[in-house]
């Protein structure tokens, strides 16, 4: 493997593109490369300080790309194909834009002057990607190209972070191209608290007026949630996490902070009368509308913006402590297990049994209703770890977002809490665990159903005909998940009462060269 | 089940709008819904007509509904969640909108008044829809709703087909809507010849210019190539069909008629110095951009007009075979089966063996070249079939349209000729195959590589190191297919040798109630 060399013998335009990408402090590409990006794979083998991932599938690659970036903090790569290879990862980016997830996808294109022929891949790229992008360029000329790339890196590591999209014609991919400005790290804005937002909210609860301090973002790390723990304690306000936060740290006594509940009755009242403090987070809306009940969760008027996503929260909250000087211990929640009755699977015990199996630094990433929400519940006292969860509501996410966690963080263990219908989504993922050494356990709720639809059914009053039926039930034929994960080169079991997941769970843990799946069956 | 009653009892709009679709001739739905498409679900049980599909990702979804198309030649639905929802269906929505086939996507969207606050699941649906869709419309009043789904369908069904999206909210679902104007069926134009071209084309050939006649959708048909082949042996033209067609007729007596080479070198040399008439096909462009050779392997110059796509190029043949007095019988290729050498699969055992096994009447969906085009090349002398292919190059799309088109053609065997990349991106669908008891023949050519890629890579002159083998190489760890689809419900076999290809197709052939996947491990 040769090393990069910055002599003067003409490099590719791939060459310098990557070059600069990794002088600004890329580390990883997540990649589903096709014709059209063939110089860039050929590139990557004179850059071995940028690893390359393989996916099956782009939404693989685009979902382990935020995960990547929610757990590092640093931006991801992407390499993708043209546009079907974007749209295909679409789905995951649109969840990473709502985590405000640093990533750079490099999207390869036809010749520039092909384009015109509409060939059959031929296709509006930037109207595909706009709607994820925060930044966004087709490259037009090779000379800027190193300026583009380091542009697009820049871009998606601001604060708060965006998914960049770069357009790369092959040609400019070809053709030799100089080294142009020194690529530079990308600078992150210095942070900033505005005291006159700290100050105002201190009035607000110096007056005691019912308070919530609704908390996302950069408050929900173990810094902000403590702070948030002291105002709670001084003041008597009350503590809400976002509903579907990017990234949260939770048990290894940190207080319990609740998530705001996800059907809008239950929000609106946890919410109702109170003056509701942003730190971190957005005005919280309706997940989806209901007739008769508001968008908005909370009204206008009783919104108060202590720090907006990508501002920091955390010191903010900090600051609003030692203003309002709170305790500064406050009573977290001691790591404790959980006693779990010998028996059937139900939602409540894997929660409870997850909780208790999870070692120190554990990564969970949640997706699906069914066993996500008692998890929650459970793990205020499980050991310290953090929560991941599916920020934009596009299924699919839960598997590469643990993939991309388990590339940025080796050293912690990762667990992927999935239903069985999400997983199905981007269940390719599974074979990049095995190929890349992962060490995941992915836990799979196997109740056979979805099982959201069938609450959304019964909410809107509708009483399942045969139709219905058969687009909401999973069990014909149903899956076998021992097979599946087989397939993908994935060792697996099965557990149907809380003795079995107790033990697939140690054994799981003592299983460290690669992936295991434990399918667990719901009474 | 209940029977749809027209009384005038207050009907949702959601069962408005599809009763409209079922009176204008939707028979099929391949659905992925979520929340905001509950109220069409619930719909769905009371007009049992339009039979509800479910797949588990929507590409499945997307994929099935242009095999449908192309094989009913009627226009298939979607149903699908959102922007995400429609994202993940895009790339097989490239490949439908390239085949002209007739689709109409129903999109769910968050409630009309939900929509200005931005929720999770909020996208730019336009923007993702626009590069696929001939023809787009969001439903902006309850009162037009059955007439804006009468347009979508006769938009989709006009000639050229077209894909067409309508974006539904959830809140027109859920009110009352009337019934509006009579729908109608989509009235297809009438097929009309251009007696001027087919003239012009005939002055041509009388003038013993080399010609090449490119044929491409309705000329593919069993009438356009017997016409074809009539008016090459009359007057020596040659005949190329379009290197990915939606849909050709082969075998069965049919005139051999060669692809047009996928490489632009072979391709403008097949062309080389010919008047290049166009029946039924457009201009032909290389399908990649390669430096040093023309985008257009035809110069314009050398073009002549005789149908576009969606006019009836099969009756402009004919009439051109007429004019030119070309003799009423074609020697076809009888129908004749290979010998095959006992031994390891090579792919061109692989083409010969299954054009051997084709039933009359089959369907073969092929995807992925490394036996793709040795089937296409065996099987001029199988019986009589129709071989649909990736008319868009976007990767993913052989499993999904087998599976429509086994849904179009209960009465036809069909078989999936496909590459073990490209059967991942899609792997989904087998699960479809099984819940529906379609007895689809998947053969997957088991090469553990990305071929094309380690072709093209060759191409560039790159030699492959660490990096770009990973990225092209599958076999760390090797997919075990046996596993994958017993994991969905799908029996299957391995197959190393052409004795045991032999017999699993012979063995496929006499399973009748549901899939069967063959893995062809190459020599």
């Amino acid at each position: 493997m040769n090393e990069p060399t910055l002599s003067d013998a003409p490099r590719s335009g791939a060459f310098r593109l990557l070059q600069a990408l990794a002088a600004g402090g890329a580390e990883v590409c997540f990649a589903n490369p096709g014709t059209t990006e063939m110089p860039l794979v050929g590139a990557l083998d004179l850059l071995p300080q940028l690893r390359a991932v393989l996916g099956l599938f782009e939404g693989v690659c685009t979902g382990a790309a935020d995960g990547y970036a929610r757990m590092s903090g640093r931006p991801a790569t992407t390499l993708l194909h043209l546009g079907p290879g974007l749209a295909n990862g679409l789905a995951n980016l649109h969840n990473a834009r709502r985590a405000r997830s640093p990533i750079l996808n490099l999207v390869g294109d036809h010749a520039s002057w092909h384009l015109a022929y509409d060939a059959p891949l031929t296709s509006d790229i930037a109207s595909l990607a706009r709607p994820v992008s925060g930044w966004y360029r087709a490259i037009a000329q090779p000379q800027a190209l190193q300026a583009d790339a380091v542009d697009g890196l820049r871009a998606a590591a601001a604060s708060p972070g965006c998914v960049a999209t770069l357009v790369v014609p092959v040609d400019f991919q070809q053709l030799p191209a100089p080294e142009q400005r020194a690529p530079t790290q990308p600078r992150p804005a210095a942070p900033v608290v505005d005291a006159a937002r700290v100050e105002a909210v201190a009035r607000v609860l110096h007056a005691g007026t019912p308070t919530v301090l609704l908390l996302g973002d950069r408050a929900l790390s173990a810094r902000g949630q403590v702070a948030a723990g002291r105002i709670a304690a001084a003041t008597g306000a009350r503590l809400y996490a976002e509903t579907f936060p990017a990234r949260t740290e939770r048990g290894g006594a940190l207080p319990d902070i609740d998530r705001l509940p996800y059907f809008p009755e239950a929000a609106i009242q946890a919410l109702d009368g109170a003056q509701v403090v942003l730190a971190g987070a957005i005005a919280p809306v309706a997940y989806f509308g209901y007739e008769g009940l508001p968008s908005r969760l909370a009204p206008e008027d009783r919104l108060q913006l202590l720090a907006a996503p990508g501002e920091p929260a955390d010191l903010a909250l900090e600051q609003l402590a030692e203003l309002l000087q709170a305790p500064r211990v406050v009573p977290g929640v001691a790591p404790q297990q959980w006693p779990v009755q010998a028996g059937p699977l139900t939602p409540v015990a894997v929660g409870r049994l997850l909780s208790n199996a999870l070692p120190d630094q554990a990564i969970v990433s949640v997706e699906g209703g069914t066993c996500g929400y008692p998890f929650v519940t459970a793990s205020a006292q499980a050991a310290r770890h953090t929560v991941l969860t599916n920020t934009g509501g596009a299924i699919g996410q839960g598997l590469p977002v643990a993939l991309g966690a388990a590339v940025a963080c080796p050293d912690r263990r990762v667990y992927a809490l999935q239903s069985d219908g999400s997983a199905q989504y981007t269940i390719q993922s599974l074979w990049t665990m095995a190929r890349e050494r992962l060490p995941v356990v992915v836990l799979i709720t196997s109740n056979r159903r979805y099982g959201i639809l069938q609450t959304e059914l019964g909410r809107s009053g509708i009483e399942a005909g045969e139709q219905s039926k058969r687009l909401t039930l999973l069990d014909d034929p149903p899956f076998d998940w021992l097979a599946l994960a087989r397939g993908y080169g994935v060792p697996a079991h099965t557990a149907t009462t809380t003795e079995e997941l107790q033990r697939a769970l140690a054994h799981a843990q003592a299983h460290t060269e690669g992936p295991v799946l434990i399918e667990m069956r719901l009474a």
